[in-house]
């Protein structure tokens, strides 16, 4: 292999692969980088993949003669990201046989305008394939840049982190003509996002076609959905993303990028039914006053156990959070709330899954529909967005 | 004790003093900091101490009752720093002895416009007393903050983070008529940094009285001067720093911030001994390149050992960089120089030394002066600051 390309082509690249690097590797080849050349197309391709989560980017190189290495990726990118710009040239280097065992005997020589770095690598065999879609005749989906970035930062963070909840560690997507609907919940507290899909006129033929299926559900593992947030969001192009679903693999294409992972197998569990149709008081709040009430309260509640308590004052149109924390101290906040319905009685709550909604909401004002102390209480923008937050109160011993 | 304050005056003392104040605490009250409320000055003190560096402060405030207690720093700084911009009244309050043991009884309550926190304290006699200097005939020697900063940004780099090193955990102050010398040392490096203190026409004459005394030695913990960097760099003030000496303590004063820390006992390594007065090679680089060509150097040499070799090609004027590290890979750089004198062999460094000192170092353009491949070698700035930095090379194995 022998190419020369663009520091910061080679650089941007190597990060972006580099994110699906395991840091704990299973198998030493799986902490390198697959770095494939093409004479044909002049394009180099780079690849990380930590068996579950996959990243494969490319770009346009000067491929003198072909080929594939595996790479540290760390090094490599620590490496080139402290090169000076302009011209890298890379190239697969024979090992004198005498002095290098054979199985050890890959390296790769990046030569810049300032220096020459060897880098050991392995076999391109050893690494294993990323999952390819098997049946070619299934259609793309495409869905706006923009949808997706709403609903994934409106919902990533109420996915559980705990490895053994299974499907909750995901993100449950609901496809259909209209839009898309995320879904994310630990048990405790749920996002769900909805948002309607403008195809534009360039995409209607393909996007119709692919929305004359039924209504097409799969939970994603929240780790790849961050992944592929950043991506959008480092995307200069408004460009829809694709997406292709086969068997027990989802693979998400932006330009040159692409983005697989392995679905979340599972019954996913049926949130709609959580959320109360009717309440009997709703709070309409300043969010901003909220949160940073919230956090100075924070201080003391996470002293103790995490819980605010809220009584609601409709005759003065008041709202009360405090918190008790034995041995440490105290606090009380009193915000302005616009009440209507009846005067529910105290209820409490993990403080910081109140402040981890109103931290991804993005309205001024938010409304908050209560039951009694035991039953969910639900957070909506005013208006704006159609997201809907569900937390459930803490129960206080009597 | 009661008084209103500023929530900016009280947050920003608060986060300033618990810098002194230690995350694993040897007795609870030094998790605390002290509040005294002075009603005839109307001024409030808040003191950290850690039992070796202390940060005492004050700042206006209307004091309605003056008194003392001591408060959780940590806590006390998370609220008031949450707290809305406008007025804290902050008030001792008495708590029922009915429902709580008296020893327990120290509770501040902090109000704002928006709500209401009480704390649990702890008395204030039972928080240490910070050092006073006895001698209050000694006069103050003052000391320019430009002189300081220079000083301490070209020197704590080098000092030993190991508290067994003693003597090399501090810096070495040396103050004569002319200025400032400061040195530290790890017994791998070495920073002297020479500052001329212009003593204003307005400090001249106490300054001139200070410094009629012969040359004055101390060598203070670098933990403290390190807080003594950041309160000088936080201050808008170009007031000189006053220096108080005794028996074991030193205390900057700054304005109304006062700094203590005890003084590092024991004999200073006679440094100035240590530099060559000779060289037979000279080599001047721009210090940003070679800083740079370290940097990726580093990248193979940290998976390793962290040497970096370095051969000079007088002829070519250029000096290499080159790196090796077993089953990784290697590197090597190569920098036009300026060489004169002899050519020196390979010489061998811990890559992390020689980018410290560059870091540290702002000018354009450094000297590198060498003997031979196991003599100190010494950096210099090729002109500006007063700073000379010494080196050893690392010994190669045969």
């Amino acid at each position: 292999m022998k190419l020369v390309c663009a520091q910061s082509d080679l650089s941007t690249n190597l990060s972006l692969v580099s994110r699906a690097v395991p840091s704990r590797p299973t198998h030493p080849v799986l902490a390198n980088v697959l770095l494939t050349a093409d004479e044909e197309t002049q394009q180099v391709q780079l690849t990380g993949f930590d068996l579950s989560v996959g990243i494969r980017t490319s770009f346009a190189a000067r491929v003198e003669e072909g080929g594939e290495i595996t790479l540290p990726a760390k090094i490599l990118n620590d490496i080139v990201s402290r090169m000076p710009e302009g011209d890298i040239q890379l190239e697969e280097r024979a090992v004198d046989a005498e002095s290098e065992a054979p199985e050890t005997s890959i390296i790769a020589t990046l030569t810049s305008t300032s220096g020459s770095y060897t880098v050991r690598g392995m076999e391109a065999a050893d690494f294993p394939a990323l999952p390819v879609i098997e049946d070619s005749e299934a259609k793309a989906i495409y869905l706006p840049a923009e949808a997706l970035i709403e609903g994934l930062r409106g919902c990533l963070f109420a996915s559980s982190p705990d490895e053994t909840k299974q499907v909750l560690t995901g993100v449950h997507l609901t496809l259909d003509r209209d839009g898309i609907e995320f879904a994310a919940t630990d048990g405790h507290r749920l996002a769900v996002v909805e948002t309607v899909t403008n195809a534009s006129e360039d995409e209607e033929e393909e996007y119709e076609d692919a929305s004359e299926a039924e209504e097409l559900e799969v939970t994603v593992p929240a780790r790849a959905l961050r992944e592929l947030e950043r991506m959008i969001g480092m995307r200069q192009s408004p460009e829809p993303v694709a997406l292709h679903l086969d068997g027990g693999q989802i693979v998400f294409e932006l330009g040159t990028q692409r983005l697989t992972s392995r679905k979340l197998e599972g019954m996913y569990p049926n949130y709609r039914m959580l959320i109360p149709n009717q309440f009997l008081s709703e709070i309409n709040l300043e969010r901003r006053r909220l949160l940073s009430a919230l956090e100075r309260i924070a201080v003391i509640a996470d002293q103790k156990n995490h819980i605010v308590k809220c009584t609601v004052d409709r005759d003065n149109q008041e709202i009360y959070l405090s918190v008790e924390a034995q041995d440490v101290g105290s606090g009380r906040e009193a915000l302005p709330a616009d009440i209507s319905g009846d005067e529910p009685k105290e209820i409490a709550f993990n403080v910081r899954y109140l402040m981890d909604i109103l931290k991804t909401m993005t309205c001024a004002e938010v409304t908050v529909k209560l039951n009694d102390m035991t039953s969910p209480v639900i957070l909506t923008p005013l208006s704006g967005q159609k997201q809907t937050f569900l937390v459930m109160p803490v129960q206080l011993r009597a």
